[in-house]
């Protein structure tokens, strides 16, 4: 009796596991068939099924963001893929590695344009950084070690394979491929080192402003210490993928959201040293207003851009600098127990008093997370993750990733009501895979944010048509409900009371969680 | 005091009105205040709110369909249409015009790589038939009337009009532009007339194949005459956008899904002549089988190709044809009344029976919608909306659409409960807009398809974790209390009198209701 050949589909997925990928986010279909059945009987990876592609390529992101390496998708066609975009344009602002297998018709088929038929490379081009249709079954295994390094070459981001069904059905004779080591971030030059420390030099009129990854680990503590000895002060971009916080850590101010806040808040400085990350823009702009928020005449010096090796860049600065005082760290505080009707300064206070060590918060709270991220600052130890795109339906999916790659720690996940409606499937999911994550639901039924920007960005005398557009009550959204119906308990606060005992009593519990905070 | 002049957006809107835009569907964000003003304050277009852009991009799919114009949308920069991507997919397929309007950061700002840039255009690109960027505001109104006419040129489809902010928020000096005039759909040759009477000539050994637009109206009636006249058989495309059902009207044998039945279907055709479609092919590959579905060696003949004028080709050919004996039209059925655990089959004689004459149906029931659309053949005279281009979240999008264009008449969504989740918060803005729109459920619990389609591809042996990604329990959802989540009653059903009680009792009464159809 013959040995059975291995599949196109079967030499991928080992392919996958030898490079070190554990987790399939999916939503499949029939062109992935071969693709499903060959990860149903996979070593180590394991499979998540999603409701919606969103789901998948957001909790590719935030298993990305807590175990630092790339967890794959698979996709059903363009279609399949394009429900995902938005997720994996957060990813690329976070420079997240995820590798995307997106099923296509055999190639055979391709040129029948039947109905599911698009272009699909086309699709994926304005969030990928590698793209590549494995036509042959004996190519699937090099082009998925390729798929796997690429996610991780600099600055790290999205590799999209596109797998034919032919591709994966027929046998493959040159089987699995060994893993391809990403290629090193490149570190900073000698003479950029240089020109940080001379900007540092400068002092109080001097700052460093921080990004991904700098902002955990070694490098954060390096940076820290670097603002120490110089004076300088010491910011972070206002949306990281990760930063490490809480008593202990290294205190970094966090550049405020609206332009002429950041503005205020960089008056004075003179250098500015950018540590994997640009100078800093506005987020939208405004009539009348300036783009770009360096303080004007500034000198700018990077010593790492976004994808060189700000860690190197770190350690080699700081050697220069020398050893000073040590870093403002930040304090426990723990915050008065508050009373009365819910606001999100009041939450933000309970949720700091009773967030457990090692904590995952997915923060997509908008106008109503901010709360919550000053209370914080003293609370236990915890990893915060944010907003990176802009693009809301985030905080969901990332917690269910968050919650996959670290099963030990507790995710809360900070959701606006309007962000939340973009990807709620994620509950389904979160209840299959009994995660523990406790979602708060700020439930002040409005797109509150945009009331501000409406005036902000000089609309006139909005009507009751227009503002019915930022209005999420008529009806007013049942978290409750929705959760009860994807499988999560759920429980509707309207004081600070209910809500402290609500969320204690979800960081003592496992397993999912949802507590809708009404708020006005 | 001087007149405060007209700023782009304004332009914009009073264009679109002025060439007959009456609705938009639309989830904005910051980029787009002075267009959500502008459209708060027009005097005929009305504007409809979305929680997700792919309810937004679907529900402007079912308008068309029905209204037979563009409606607009307004999305929020690429992410915002990279969530509506997927039905815009759908909608290219059905050949619906839909004008998108894609709001962008201003143009200065564009340069400076702000977290929710990206490139608007790459994503539009695959499902667009026209795209521009109007960077100023005196361009703008040109350039929305360029993109309604787009919208309906050959074969009609997306046409996407960038939106920079300060194009919308500055002073137009030229104020809106007048309407232009579409291009005529190009009338078939005289001798794709001639061809198809010669293929015709050959009677029942002959097939008239249809798509849309000639499902519907006069192209139908004189299709169905063809038909009768020469002997020829009368098909239509398993997925059309619209087509015209029921009592009285001609009745049209639909290719089915699977290939081998559309090759069984079409056996003894040697003469097939096209009808604004193209020749049939499979919807994906399998292996060791065709693609493309004719039959071996039949000639194919293009009365009217996809963007050709139908209409002109099918009167043309009806004057050479001749008058024949009367067409085949659908008689009054009435199954009987099921009883006991419902299936597919009992749900769609239980719809037949009470589904009111004039009732849109829009059919995402995928396995399990089959019963309905057999068993609605003799039902009172209705209109029936397909799942055009295979992506799936289509089906409540399109309702709530089609139910916006046609408020005095019934709408019922046919919905899977894999596809019901990929936008279920359609729901929310049928309640909002308090839509005439009954939706059935068909909760049997997992992606049924797949578990045809894995034995299908030959995909040996799925184990418990392959299977598991088909498997929607684990948990149930609830459609009920996603329903009253979404401000929707509700109430779910096993057996076929309660099914009875519920759809008769839907029928008779107006506005949104969910029943959810329990099955195995």
């Amino acid at each position: 009796m013959s040995e059975i050949a291995m599949t196109g589909a079967e030499a991928l997925v080992k392919t996958l596991e030898n490079a070190g990928v554990e987790r399939c986010f999916t939503n499949p279909g029939t062109s992935e068939m071969h693709a499903v059945a060959a990860i149903g009987r996979a070593e180590t990876m394991k499979a998540t099924l999603c409701l919606f592609e969103g789901v998948a390529t957001g909790a590719a992101d935030g298993y990305a963001r807590i175990a630092g390496k790339p967890a794959c998708t698979l996709l059903h066609l363009g279609p399949g893929l394009a429900n995902g975009l938005a997720n994996l344009h957060n990813a690329k602002r976070a420079r997240s590695p995820i590798v995307n297998i997106v099923g296509d018709h055999a190639v055979s088929h391709r040129t029948l344009d039947a109905p599911l038929a698009s272009d699909i490379a086309g699709f994926a081009k304005p969030v990928s950084q590698w793209i590549k249709s494995a036509d042959t079954a004996d190519e699937v295994g090099q082009a998925a070690a390729e798929a796997v390094a690429a996610s991780q070459n600099a600055p790290g981001g999205i590799a999209t394979l596109i797998l034919p069904a032919d591709t994966a059905w027929n046998p493959s004779s040159t089987g699995p491929a060994a893993p391809i080591a990403p290629t090193p971030f490149a570190a900073p030059a000698d003479s950029a080192v240089e020109a940080a420390r001379a900007a540092l030099a400068h002092g109080e009129s001097a700052a460093l402003l921080l990004s991904d990854p700098a902002m955990t680990g070694e490098a954060l503590e390096l940076a820290a210490n670097i603002a120490a000895a110089t004076g300088a002060r010491l910011y972070c971009d206002t949306f990281v993928g990760l930063m490490a916080r809480g008593v202990g850590r290294p205190f970094v101010r966090r550049l405020p959201y609206f332009a002429e806040a950041v503005e205020e808040e960089l008056k004075g400085v003179r250098h500015l040293v950018l540590v994997s990350t640009k100078a800093p823009v506005a987020f939208f702009a405004y009539p009348g207003r300036r783009g770009e928020l360096t303080p004007e005449g500034a000198e700018v010096v990077t010593l790492a851009a976004p994808g060189e090796d700000a860690l190197a860049g770190l350690r080699a600065l700081a050697a220069v600098v020398g050893k000073g005082p040590a870093p403002v760290r930040a304090l426990p505080i723990t915050p008065g127990l508050p009373s009365g009707p819910l606001d999100p300064m009041k939450v933000g206070a309970i949720v700091a008093r009773h967030l457990p060590e090692g904590a995952i918060v997915s923060d997509e709270g908008a106008t109503s997370g901010a709360g919550s991220f000053v209370h914080t600052a003293g609370a236990a130890p915890h990893d915060w993750l944010q907003l990176t795109g802009g693009s809301i339906g985030q905080g969901l999916p990332v917690g269910v990733g968050a919650a996959t790659a670290a099963p030990d720690r507790k995710v809360v996940c900070l959701e606006g009501d309007g962000s939340a409606m973009y990807t709620i499937q994620s509950l389904w999911t979160a209840a299959r895979e009994n995660l523990d994550m406790t979602v708060v639901i700020f439930a002040n039924r409005s797109y509150a944010i945009l009331k501000i920007e409406m005036m902000r960005t000089g609309a006139q005398n909005p009507g009751p048509a227009t503002l019915a557009m930022f209005d999420l009550s008529r009806p007013d959204i049942g978290f409750v409900d929705l959760a009860r119906g994807l499988g999560v308990e759920a429980v509707s606060c309207e004081t600070a009371e209910q809500f402290n005992s609500a969320f204690s009593g979800a960081m003592k519990r496992r397993g999912p969680f949802l507590i809708e905070a009404v708020m006005p």
